[in-house]
């Protein structure tokens, strides 16, 4: 955990082999100053442990959940049927089918369940991350104060890149 | 329920939607007189009826799971994980995506928790009936030769349509 | 607009002809007695006022952006990079590509901006009004109350729907 | 083979360069301690013995057959046409088209002869031995009892792995 | 059959329902006066049938062979493997993914078993009985010479097909 | 910039890291003695930068605009929509989704607003380099002249990868 | 011909029926007062014919070709390959593939010959037809005024379009 | 060429980069003992050249071209618009889509123009060299005997592959 703070945040992911990429969302938060709690937790091997998870989410005081996986990637899915916060979800891509599956199982959600679905990969870990973090700043402005902060970093990147083009 | 004994085979579907494709798995478990039971269970709006549903089907007779679901289709993944007896997800054609999706979230279960999958729409639901008696058919002996009455009455139906190619 | 409050969600979308799909959206925050404001805003045909509205929106009141649009899809994306409250995408169901081009024109959007994307067509329009109402209702307990029951209905409608597999 | 008793189970691929992949269904056999036959056998190079295996396979003894093939996969097909034991396609990941080539060939079989499909590639593989197990348990406590105690292992592995998460 | 003499081409189908598309097959072998036989076999549901006809094929005096199927389509892959005669393939287009799944499983063959792969549907059928045609005529100059008279026809339709833009 | 003159040609690109493809580009118009501009702009990071070049482009005395972007891919069509000079599209090659994603989004522009897309990567930097010279090439009868020379200096080359095939 | 002057855009296609898409494009030419020449050309029934068109567009005046085509859509990039023009490729939608063959095989062009690809069906045609305009604006004032005035119109109607959401 | 007779074959290719794969078809004519003509010829390069070979390709003694191209690959079906020869087309495995793009330009052919297509890559180039030796053997048993032998020896190979299965 990145903050002394009760987590707002879980980051929750379905293998530690998605770390590799789900730990871009965990960047975001602890630059942001997010407490924030990450665990593996598997829709398939652990669906009791989703479930006490999800259910309890709420009432434990969080107020995001991010939740990766990869190829029949239920548990994004499976995590918001058992919780009415919101649930982003990262799609990690697939050895085989290069995340389509993943993306697929994840976004197509039907009415009723939605889960928040990001980019495949480590953009998508990152800005599961930063969504959650805009989620917070709705209600917090000094998380809306950072937000511009990091958007202004971004641009002046931009500028600075010029010089690579040669 | 189309036999008076206790069911071995249940048909489950995320939604009455799904009835419309799932209907033609029961049609051949009525056809070869294999007791059944069916129900409609989702994976995201009844996570709590599927887990009951899951973690009692053996003790309660089971011997196979048909469960068919359409777009981010997670029933018969979800399923699986929460029984040891063997699954069959019938990806139900969906309306935007034309059943990639119901495909790739049920087909592309991690290493550990199965699901026998077939093709999309009718023709996997006919096969996922067929695929459950031809499991019950390993032992047991009538079964074996029904299906073998099956298969014939297929090849004699590929003569008789040569009279349509005019 | 639904409610005489100030609206604290905006949905927007590229052309008058995804309002078929966006109504459901609208719908949703009915339901629930969300404020709302809706409103047609281009990505390229009206790229000015695509500015304003994201550069103001935070300003105006806003917690939650919802932006539906087809094919090359930019508007989600464009608003998200226009200010830093949370911005949901609609993937809108286009006739060449049945929504491919829309959701991967969403859903795939670089590291620092993120949209929280939705499945293609009418279901990821509900569905994003539910994320929007799920948002709030981390800070809203009436609505999470009110989520539960919307929860409760959903699995109430599954136990009735058996009723049509005949 | 990695039993004395008569095989139960028989692991055919198209090819030995399928071996790769095919030796996780051995794998999770022996670890059960199924008796199972494995051999090469290629619907295109050698359809007489392909005919000759399926047709005999019920009177072998046989109660599953795990079939992997990649590409224009017919192998799993054409051995479900011969034979009225369940059969499970392992879709062989392809060089050029990734898979997906040998995932529609297995999984889009024709109303009346089904083929059970796992997904692409090394967890396909793992899968089509568990889901062969599974078949077998429905009819065999001891095989049910040690499903249950891979399951527990899993859910073990889960809890360890988040040490990994750092 | 469409001439009195011994045919020098096949054009089998599996199914009844393929005949819709590939009698365009057939259409084209008449206007060149090509004697064929036609006929329904099944790969799946007829497979003794099928390795009969391949296996008879190069001495019943066929010289090229047509065959059509859809989904998991084995068929023209299947007669491949029992015949060393040219065995054109037409994917027919298929409900659920639109010929996706018949393209695939034809075209993508193994080193060693060649299937001459036309498009998918309608045009691909037309264009396996031209394919046929073009073989024969390498040894036919009638039937050379009544290619060129088709081609010189089909640029008189573009030139009179001008007419049509207003 | 490669020449001394008012640059006719921009060549914009989202990301420093799109730079090793569209460097095709601009060694084109290095080839042909185009003036040209480069630069990196970010419709996401960057859109008051991308407006106002875009705005600007034409009285600057750009008479056509190179735009590179990968996944989704929103500058080249963004640009578009704020200035009516041709802007060309180049979809660099994402790594999630081979670049799938930044073809989609760059070409399925709504009617009204074009882009003119070419190949994912260096192929289509390439050829967005010769496009803009072939559009100029139409008032520039030196420029037309220059690109006979590169053309027959194409057909030199087939002729002498002749020798390659041993 | 829409217009009296000597045709500075030619709009070719590959078969009658493309043109209820290609009129599109010659809507946009008529609304803008570009004179314009129509044709259907086949790439594959009139090759010659094709050869000539493209040698010759240049020295006949034309500054712009349009050419549309559908499925294996070999015209506009064999144009290309012909002339040094810019050519602009419509991929017309595909009634098997809806399009994603015609679109591949016109935007995939290889290093040294381009195609301006516009997007599939409908709006690709339009777009052709404002692309073309767009690249003689450069060279000429009054359509670069006739292309604001376009964009003014296409603001005007979003706004207008907001009265429909109800 | 590989035998001193005249080539009754010849294998073309669209870049001496596609000679790698393209070279697999030759290996297989060099093994049959059939002559055959090889050559670069681009459809985009050299269109003329293109044009002349295929006019002359009958009268030339050919009986069956080859033809190996990528991306756009309109060699097969551009050849195959300028001679009623067989034409038999190989997508070679492009760098950005894997051989997508190559495959369906090659396949997608419009009726009227037929290209006799096989696998995408390496065993798509063997394949055309072995269906090309099966046209020729409808008229000569020396080749049909010698595919025979081929066959067997591929029946041979697969008995002795399962020695590596451990």
């Amino acid at each position: 955990m990145a903050n002394e703070s009760k987590p707002e945040v879980a980051v929750v992911m379905g293998s530690s082999s998605d770390w590799e990429t789900m730990k871009r969302a965990c960047d975001i938060l602890d630059q942001f100053g997010v407490a924030y709690h990450k665990q593996v937790i598997s829709a398939h091997r652990t669906p009791e442990l989703m479930a006490d998870f999800a259910h309890n989410a709420r009432k434990n005081g969080l107020k995001v959940i991010i939740a990766g996986a990869g190829g029949a990637a239920h548990l994004p899915g499976m995590i918001a049927a058992q919780t009415t916060l919101p649930v982003i979800g990262v799609p990690v891509r697939s050895h085989a089918l290069s995340g389509w599956d993943s993306l697929l199982s994840i976004v197509q959600m039907p009415g009723g369940i939605p889960v928040a679905t990001t980019a495949v990969g480590n953009s998508g870990a990152t800005n599961a991350g930063l969504l959650a973090v805009q989620m917070l700043s709705a209600f917090n402005e000094d998380l809306a104060s950072k937000l511009e902060d990091y958007r202004n970093e971004l641009k002046e990147k931009v500028a600075e890149s010029n010089a690579q083009l040669v």
